[in-house]
């Protein structure tokens, strides 16, 4: 079976030839291994959360998507798709609302800065935080479970979310499957810190906030020639040898070149190559690979229409997963038609009576022990305990508990997640 | 034009006759009104808040459906659908998720009452707080906005909810129309307090946990008879005068009786009825309304597939309005498809320039003052500062300000809420 690789795309600014080189050009690379089946969606329900300038995000989503396709993504091959296009995916966005417990969301790191940031300020600690910046994990894990992705490639800021995503596709899973037959699979995060960073005109880190930006397509070949021409190097003069690493230049020309053309380049600076020449060797380079895209970009920026047809038929084939699986998902939960049966997994826990169940017992060596068993399988068993009344007064505390306090004193037997116990727990309380 | 009311049905438990006075007899009744246009819908995206029971939901939902229906709900009449079946909701429900802030959840009483409740108890305050019960208003915000219901029928406890769906609303319409065609109009509570309470065999409320309750169609006449049997009564013995004050069984029977057959009801009470007498009575009263509805409830229970094919009639009617309604509102927001105009609204604010405008000022009184308009109509004027500084500086807080703090040196002008103030300061932020 094909391996599922997802990338969601942001779809907010205009891009520069950090994203191409760092993230469009390896993800198109990727989508042309015959042993995956990519899906590339364009994030525009993510975007509402940080833009509400209708136009700006109109105008942004059309320009990523021309780019990407003018970068040489296939929508033949991989399944390219708006977000917002899939009604899908909020559904499901609630169903797994529904399955998260609220603490979860607060140690996100994105909604902690944010909160940190205001409280620094003196401010309400919730200031800036709209319920979109909150609840983002939630979609994101939507994003992925909707079309069960085994892989996403995401950078080290997203690690945390993939790791919530799967946090949430484990509780999903306990509450409404079988442990035989989940429902979703556990994404794993690839690329993370791997991704390439170009650095930009001044040798930080490629990015539209340091102003050090060489842009992709917008303001064509002048402003490339424009960006490059501003790369900061020394001072030495034609002639002189020069220092190859002492210029983000030569990186970027890396990025464009093969291993013998970059040793060639650089052998010519250490000869005394000028920088001004330098330059124009870069954007030829550089304007060679993207130059062609270029055209392709303005092509389809000029028929809207044809990149709306490529993205319909996207979200046709999208849809042509998103939709009986969720149907399977809502039946899960209960909702179901009335003229369906019940969910096999419901059948199966009212006939096999799955519960989770304490047990508290005193061993030989004269102590109170307790233990959680799920279905007849033991999840965890307690420390010694010289009094029964002390270990009744724990088993009571983690059967009101949504998670699994920190210093319970209990250990986990082998091959048991706390996520596991942390559903066990749960189903305690919401049996009646 | 009619005025829309819009009405949930919860979908967790079964009905009893205090359900039945209180909410479902009064519901329909009113919804024969000519002047009304009303929308019913199961809210079992909300039932996934409390209950993790796949087979419980699923029973209920069908059970409920068959109760309004078999008390007379005209599905022609009135459009009937279920909330799982609009996937217009939960997608309008992450619009106006990104749209709010979550300072405005931490308010919600149902959430602060969980918190409450785990802090007293010695845990983490979200301890016992999915995600589904912190986001709840804004579905439900969702719920109503989707069909702009004019007026919509809630207890007490949700008055609050209501009032955040405004809020919602506000916001929303501040951000992506314009004020002379708002997308929203502002849904009003009705019925609230006035809703009749019906008291339970003790004379508490009746409710299924007091244990007081009558069922309405659960187990029959006989469930009916026996229920009735232990309504609290003194020890009067038949032929003595009884006070038909002193026990909740006159206040049912008032609620299934004309006012003469009241009145005459207490008279013989006084007179000597025997309770055992008045009870039998009373069973008879009810039976009398409620049992041609139990025998239709009982037919439709054995027939699943004509309750479906209602419920997806109502479906269709819903989504009639709701699809081409979401269409303008994602388009609004800036994702359309890209063949489509930009928004109205978005086109008008870029010609216009809606716009925020700080201005700081010094009046003759030698004060420095600042003020803050929104396409040149003064929203708030600040009070007097001796230091053109210390103006500039709450400038400058406010600018950052999510809300506008308790604290701020400032009036609003006439006819000016707060919530358009926070809007304009939000407008402010996301310029760029």
């Amino acid at each position: 079976m094909k391996k599922r690789v997802l990338t969601g795309i942001n779809t907010t600014g205009t891009l520069h030839i950090g994203n191409y080189v760092g993230a469009i050009r390896p993800a198109i690379r990727d989508s042309r291994n015959p042993d995956t089946e990519s899906f590339f969606f364009m994030a525009d329900l993510h975007a509402l959360i940080k833009c509400q300038d209708p136009a700006r995000i109109a105008r942004s989503r059309l320009q990523i998507a021309a780019t990407w396709l003018a970068a040489g993504l296939d929508p033949e091959r991989v399944v390219f798709y708006r977000q917002s296009d899939i009604p899908e995916i909020p559904t499901l966005n609630w169903l797994l609302t529904c399955s998260t417990g609220k603490g979860q969301m607060n140690r996100a790191h994105a909604y902690k800065a944010a909160v940190d940031q205001a409280v620094a300020a003196g401010r309400d600690p919730d200031a800036d935080v709209s319920m979109g910046l909150f609840c983002y994990p939630i979609l994101m894990a939507a994003d992925i479970l909707m079309f069960n992705a085994d892989e996403v490639p995401v950078g080290h800021d997203q690690l945390q979310h993939l790791e919530m995503a799967r946090d949430v596709a484990t509780r999903f899973n306990f509450l409404y499957a079988t442990p035989e037959k989940p429902f979703f699979s556990m994404p794993v995060a690839t690329g993370g810190s791997e991704i390439e960073v170009l650095p930009g005109l001044d040798g930080r880190k490629m990015s539209k906030s340091y102003n050090n930006v060489i842009p992709l397509f917008e303001g064509g070949r002048k402003a490339l020639d424009e960006a490059i021409s501003r790369i900061v190097t020394d001072s030495r003069l034609p002639g002189e040898p020069k220092d190859p690493d002492s210029t983000s230049l030569t990186v970027i020309y890396d990025a464009f070149a093969t291993k013998e053309e970059s040793e060639a380049f650089h052998a010519e600076l250490r000869a005394g190559l000028g920088w001004g020449e330098a330059k124009k060797r870069l954007a030829d380079k550089i304007d060679a690979e993207i130059g062609p895209m270029r055209a392709r970009y303005e092509e389809l920026m000029a028929r809207p229409e044809e990149i709306e047809k490529i993205l319909q038929e996207g979200a046709r084939k999208a849809r042509a997963i998103a939709t009986p699986f969720l149907a399977e998902l809502m039946q899960a939960v209960g909702l179901k038609s009335f003229t369906q049966a019940d969910a096999p997994a419901a059948q199966a826990k009212s006939a096999k009576a799955v519960k989770a169940l304490f047990k508290q017992y005193r061993e030989k060596d004269g102590n109170f022990y307790f233990k959680l068993s799920m279905n007849g399988r033991d999840l965890f068993v307690s420390d010694a305990f010289a009094s029964g009344r002390d270990a009744g007064t724990w088993v009571g505390r983690l059967k009101r508990e949504a998670e699994l306090p920190a210093d319970a004193p209990i250990h986990l037997l082998d091959g048991v997640s706390a996520d596991e116990v942390t559903a066990a727990l749960a189903s305690l309380r919401t049996e009646e």
